[in-house]
């Protein structure tokens, strides 16, 4: 891979970013590569990890000079961090973020950059239930789609160099606009998100089956859904509230769908279930054929030890 | 592993089944291993890949002189093949089963079966979203939980030798009362199952959001609610019909919670939503040091290959 930009920054230290390092250095993609967070721990986390060429205190040297700048950090402070960065940015520079919404997120920042920088936003479908600098790996990308989502007005050239990055980071990329990408997105993950929280919520309260006996036996179904839950709860708070219209447009459909089921049950309806899970079952094919997943036993985990 | 029953009879020749031959046949668990099908397909199936010593066409011939006789079908029909087989069996024999919901079970099954035979009924929390003859493998029940449910007055005896062998088989053994089970599998199992299934219902009837975007873009989350929602239809119906009231009791209040969640959405109410995703984090890590999990990156599964 050839290297696309002279300097990149990194604003935010956490799982995306931290992989975007390795990445970028496997690949060849830069000649420097600096980063800042917020605070001193994750900073110091960062350094003994060996993330970054350089690490700052403060965003004004960590873009200065930088040639492409990624907002690593949760979609809700995307356009507090933009209007604290935005005097320093270099003319030319392009500025692009990994924010999990995009209408929002182009919303809040759009307005703070100055006209001679190009802002083209993106969202790399690939994650961890993990958090934080020590948290990346160089793989994460690897066979993963990136969402480029141009703001009007973007410039092709602009748009051009950051899709063949993030080609070299190892993603298939495509564009999409913003509202379709958000409608998109809460059905794909961010409604399983809140629905698999609220699941893994109610076992926790039933105090009758006790805590240890929901955890004990985990089997299939539950035990993915704790993975989910897992995840980070700022990032995901942000998530829902900055897609908010789309997360509850499909959660309302959701419920709706959940109440004819829960009526089939009740009146003992077997037919209307057969027919609804055999539905279902053409989904997963599909995704096994597209290679999004793997058709392992077990689902390609290991069996732990045990007790 | 000694052996620990001279005869054993599968009835179904499932996934569950066949995995239970292969794990038997691992042990030295029995001396002899035959089973039956319902249909001429899956006994062909079966015995195309040499399942079982020997297979029949028939309930009788099978479980003539068995010591054991498993129920490996869906919970629906526990109670017509009991009352099927039940003239054939040898005194003393013990008849055992492997299905997801307990109570209703031994409703259907024990009033069927002589006084002169052990009914101790249990539960392998261990599965795959496949099915049939070729899905097994003997490493299913590796690590597995299995519970017994002794019904009323269960001989001691024959309860501890089925222990003995759900031991051989792989698995961790515990003794639970039916109630109970049911109530733990609501929560653990088949709620989240239908929850899965509706959200994949529902991503399937969102004609704007095409069906090739949810299978391209499937990120963690939607992913892992298609493998739950792959599982078989005709065990599911069966599961959600004879659980009925834990499984509706679980859903009310699954529902009750995801309300709440979605107005904190809608007022914006983000403390509520971060103190929520907290909580839920926690169990994600006590069943990943209980052992029921792996924590490794992208879920130990394998990117797969794309266009
Ligand atoms: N995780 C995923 O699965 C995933 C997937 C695709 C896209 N994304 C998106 O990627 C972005 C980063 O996610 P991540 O998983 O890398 O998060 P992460 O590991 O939790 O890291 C978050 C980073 O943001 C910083 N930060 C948090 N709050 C901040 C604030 N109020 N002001 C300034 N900086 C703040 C943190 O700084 P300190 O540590 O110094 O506090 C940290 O450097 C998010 O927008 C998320 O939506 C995530
Ligand atoms: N799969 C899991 O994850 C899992 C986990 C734990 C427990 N279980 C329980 O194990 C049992 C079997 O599940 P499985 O996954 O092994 O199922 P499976 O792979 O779908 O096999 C089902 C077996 O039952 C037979 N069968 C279906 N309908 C029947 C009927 N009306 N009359 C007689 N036989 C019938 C089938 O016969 P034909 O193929 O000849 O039609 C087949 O042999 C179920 O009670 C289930 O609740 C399943």
């Amino acid at each position: 891979m050839a290297q696309i930009y002279d300097k990149v920054a990194l604003i935010g230290l956490g799982l995306i970013a931290s992989s975007m390092f390795w990445a970028i250095k496997r690949g060849g993609l830069a000649g420097e590569v600096v980063g800042t967070s917020r605070s001193a721990e994750t900073r110091a986390a960062a350094q003994e990890v060996g993330l970054c060429d350089r690490i700052y205190d403060n965003v004004a040297d960590t873009v200065e000079g930088a040639d492409l700048v990624v907002l690593c950090v949760p979609v809700g402070v995307m356009g507090a961090v933009a209007a604290e960065l935005a005097p320093y940015l270099k003319a030319g520079a392009t500025v692009t973020d990994v924010g999990s919404v995009k209408a929002d997120v182009i919303a809040q920042v759009a307005p703070h950059l100055p006209d001679n920088v190009h802002f083209v936003p993106a969202h790399p479908l690939a994650g961890t239930e993990h958090s934080g600098p020590t948290s990346g790996f160089a793989e994460l990308f690897d066979s993963r789609w990136c969402l480029i989502v141009p703001a009007e007005g973007s410039d092709p050239e602009a748009v051009g160099k950051l899709r063949s990055f993030w080609e070299g980071l190892g993603s298939f990329v495509e564009e999409m606009d913003a509202e379709h990408h958000d409608l998109v997105l809460a059905v794909t993950s961010h409604a399983p998100h809140l629905i698999a929280y609220t699941m893994v919520g109610v076992a926790d309260d039933l105090r009758r089956v006790t805590d240890t006996e929901v955890i004990k036996y985990s089997a299939a179904g539950f035990r993915d859904f704790t993975r989910i839950a897992a995840s980070d709860p700022t990032m995901w708070r942000d998530v829902f509230l900055s897609n908010k219209d789309a997360t509850l447009e499909i959660l309302g459909r959701f419920t709706e769908e959940l109440f004819a089921l829960q009526r089939a049950i009740r009146q003992g309806d077997g037919e209307h279930l057969h027919a609804y899970f055999t539905r279902t079952r053409a989904i997963r094919r599909s995704i096994i054929e597209a290679g999004q997943d793997t058709d392992a036993p077990n689902f390609g985990r290991q069996a732990g030890k045990q007790p």
